[in-house]
């Protein structure tokens, strides 16, 4: 019934490659299948302005993507001049789910810098970044312990997300592009490896969905996302 | 326990009141409690470019507070020549909700342009933005049966949305401002008065949720919404 | 003669409600008829970087319409990242007028902004937005004096403002948007309670205007403030 | 009295140099003492879009300075990104005065974009601009018939501007730099050679004036252009 | 005496890989040593505005930094909302380098777009750009040809670049970051396969250079470009 | 041969004007027969944030057209809200290269901005630029010795530049913009009054160049730019 022939709950293969570059305090190579995203995540010895001062740290995210990492080439944001709704809204979720990972006060008056740079894309780029940031901002987080700024890594949990969805009236696990376009209700979860909720964002594309469908969704969701803390480790534990 | 004496189930003082201004094709002044939208909804016999040549329409959404709608005075986006990533992402939610309200393919080459401007802030502006912009689009769709232009409305659904949270660890409907910027989470449901979800957003913020904490607040804010629907009904029958 | 048969030294109704949004330390909603412009005056306790360290304080003004407040809407200024030039002239002329209201060296190190905002639009926007904002500052200035900020207002003059012009050959007080599309020549007037000149502004709309016209015109003009100005008074004094 | 030890009735000297750059249809160095404008009058055989179809043209104009053409580099503003409110409202204040020139309906579906640099500044540059870009417009207008695009010239009138002022409470004529940021009242008037007005701006620096002051600033600024008009035809004549 | 321990004349480890990703008609990414680019070309079935109608194609270029591609973390040129002069610059030096290698004519009226985006920086990203640029607009060009749009590749030559410096007085080629920030004289070259010039770029940073350092600049430069054609023939050839 | 009958080594004639503007501290008209430029040098006593502290001073320049300085209207930047590659990249060569004619330890911290307004355009207006920039740069820091700031100036040598190209397949110095617009090459050399080379950058436009044609264009160049340095000794020398 998939494009890809994937049974209904059955993510993409899925691979995480650290050290990928070698400027940053941590840098991932996220593959979701075709998808695939370079994620750093750099440290700032300073807060922004509206922190200064109150003893606590920070964690921001920016996201891009390669002009031609799509089907059809779509226009620079940086030659545009501006960056689209889509973007601003995929980088506010990619910053706000990984605070939660850390623990603000004891990262201490430095601010963490997310970059999600989408290389090549077959849907699911948004949560293919939250999943490969975070295991960038474990390694960044350790860093500053191996330098002795820290005592120890203010990592609180880890965060993993994967999107679900309604194709042709399936609930269906990690949608690759060619669902994701035609799906009738797309959801992207957001969850702690403690199994908590950090943003669940389901969206009707037409038709409107039900609960019953919400509920079969999220529980593909739960599934997916377990799975990605094991890889997560697997990657963090080389 | 709430700030303002409501029972947890307690939604605030809701007015809507239609014709606010005389331009627009539909007008409307919504209040949920202190917070104030207006709520515009605009005709424009021309698509975007990416819809010509279709027979369909479209419906788009913008958002914006006056400088001083809140507490302590925002600077003026037109002014810094940018919209706030907040702002983006509110209408693209406002724009989304609303599209689920009408049969595009009947509303023909035609775009409804929606404005929702802040005048007073309290928490809740994008629902209650959500909730005001789909009277004003039923009076707007009318207005087109009015001049002959089209044989019956193509409104679908009515569109309704609503904030519900966890406030010192209990579920509440209808957040205010003391309560949103204090809650642990916060979850913005748009439904429709057929029963159907159109949009799910909940964010942790700082703690993350658990599955009954959800549940619990999903129900509440099944409840909020099946009120406003009658409010809406109720303006629309007058 | 007039669209709106009017008498040519009639204004429209003006209506000024004080208090109309609560967070501004100034809120007033100003109407010269069908225009309604919300202004309000907010203090800030710094000066902008030009004026630091001169004991001086400084006046200044935004101006905006909501898309829909006119006929068709227009597009927003903070999506299209511009204000207009149209725009831009009208908050410099607002600005410079209300400054002459304040004694700035009593005003201390602080900065009062205004807002204009327009939600209906019918003409003489800008002269009700000068006559509103006004009010708008009285009251900023009255709580500066109630907070033991400063011991008596720095408010030295009030300042009202009228639009006349040249309709159909005869000289008009207050014109609407039918006239003023209409009109050969546009004036607005700007003047203190105690019959001095602030600014004014005579614009040829096609054909020059001459001695005659102008002296008409400045005449109807003064009468018109004065009725401003006790409509200002009996406001202020509720 | 004045700090060039001029007369309060006299303007200063003033040359108009034609031709002054060799592409543009019309050229004009425009000198009022030490103040320089470089005006040109530049023919686009199109119109703006809103005017398309209506047979009509159009004048439009933009005002520059070079950066250092004052006493202290003010930043370029095509570096900024941005023009400064002054600029934008001077040159709004340039196209108006111009359209007042020009039958638009003989002109016929082109637009003529004027252009006014400033490279040295003393004061006085808009009233410097409007009455040397007439002249360059004249010339632009000629070349039209001679390249027998047009039968006649469409040039109604000529237009010249001066500003007046009170300075040190006497009223004075054609305000240098010295004058101006030390004015009380500073008045821009644009006239034609027919002896009607296009554009009365009196503006209050600090204290209002009365209609005493007003009308002995409105009589020097008459007399001021009038001698404008000689200079201009002079110019035109060679 | 070079701090990587090459000799002069020697470049660093070069890698070419062919369809990196899978969605441009021409994909590589280029490594000169620790300098990572991701070069695309993609096919745009029209020509810019300036060209239509004239039958002729052309090919434009932009260039982009990842944020932390560098040591310590550039801000995002999409969020700053302006591309730096810099890469103005090179994006105008790899467009004008690779129109020399197509018959403009013979490619007719259709655009091919170079993105090259540097995933990790170590000096020389702009010739690594154009090198690896190359490759992939021969690839794209003869999709083309596979697909039946045009009979023969309209690609005239390949084109190759690379920088040569003097650093520590010494005459190097190919020079990666701790020298190019040391150098006193740095310069770009771009050659094509039949020996020809298209660009010499020779900057004096602090110290001017003379005639004897610029030859034997320009002859270090020459054999590391036949090099990198034989590098682009290989990879033309897998 | 050459549209304008000069023999291919003839420059243009040249002319340097000192003082031309008021205000500046060094302030330059450079005319090459009809590209004529004003260079104005002004003196910032302080420096751009990256350099603060350090003891050491900078150099930078900005460039620009008036909108008619050419054939056809360009728009203007200002009113763009952008400057063009083009100008970015002149801008630049022009800071590179002045840059190199000050001791900049010597200077101390403050800034000398360049201002290079190009008033009328014939080709060569970047080199054109520079060579009254530097004129300018001259004058402006002998204001810093006789205004006591300095004891000696810290120019370490003059600048000067032309252009050379192959034009009908000859060698040509000091190309017009016939001559420009239609050369097979282009190439502009930045040199010192002591020998050495500052920048040199050869841009094959079509057909690429070979090593005679650029030795015959550089030794063109050197001719003309050893007359550009007795041209700017002359003047200032007066």
């Amino acid at each position: 019934m998939r494009p890809s022939g994937r049974a209904p709950e059955q993510a993409r293969d899925i691979k995480i490659t650290r050290h990928y570059t070698k400027h940053a305090e941590g840098s991932v190579l996220i593959e979701f299948g075709d998808t695939k995203v370079i994620c750093t995540a750099s440290i700032d010895e300073s807060v922004p302005r509206f922190l200064r001062g109150q003893g606590k740290g920070w964690v921001t995210a920016e996201y891009g993507m390669l002009p031609r990492s799509t089907g059809s080439r779509m226009s620079r944001e940086a030659a545009r001049g501006k960056q689209s709704g889509r973007t601003v809204e995929i980088q506010r979720l990619i910053g706000r789910s990984l605070r939660a990972a850390v623990d603000l006060e004891a990262l201490g008056e430095r601010q963490i810098s997310i970059d999600c740079d989408v290389i090549q894309a077959d849907g699911g780029t948004r949560t293919a970044s939250i999943t490969g940031a975070c295991v960038a901002l474990a390694d960044a987080l350790n860093t500053l312990v191996e330098n002795g700024k820290l005592k120890a890594s203010p990592l609180k949990q880890m965060i993993g997300a994967v999107s679900v969805g309604i194709y042709e009236g399936h609930p269906v696990l990690d949608l690759d592009y060619p669902e994701d376009s035609a799906a009738e209700t797309d959801m992207n979860v957001v969850m702690t490896d403690k199994g908590g909720f950090i943003e669940i964002q389901g969206t009707a594309e037409g038709e409107s969905f039900n609960q019953d469908e919400f509920d079969a969704m999220l529980k593909l969701a739960k599934k997916g996302i377990e799975e990605l803390f094991e890889l997560q480790q697997a990657a963090l534990a080389e």
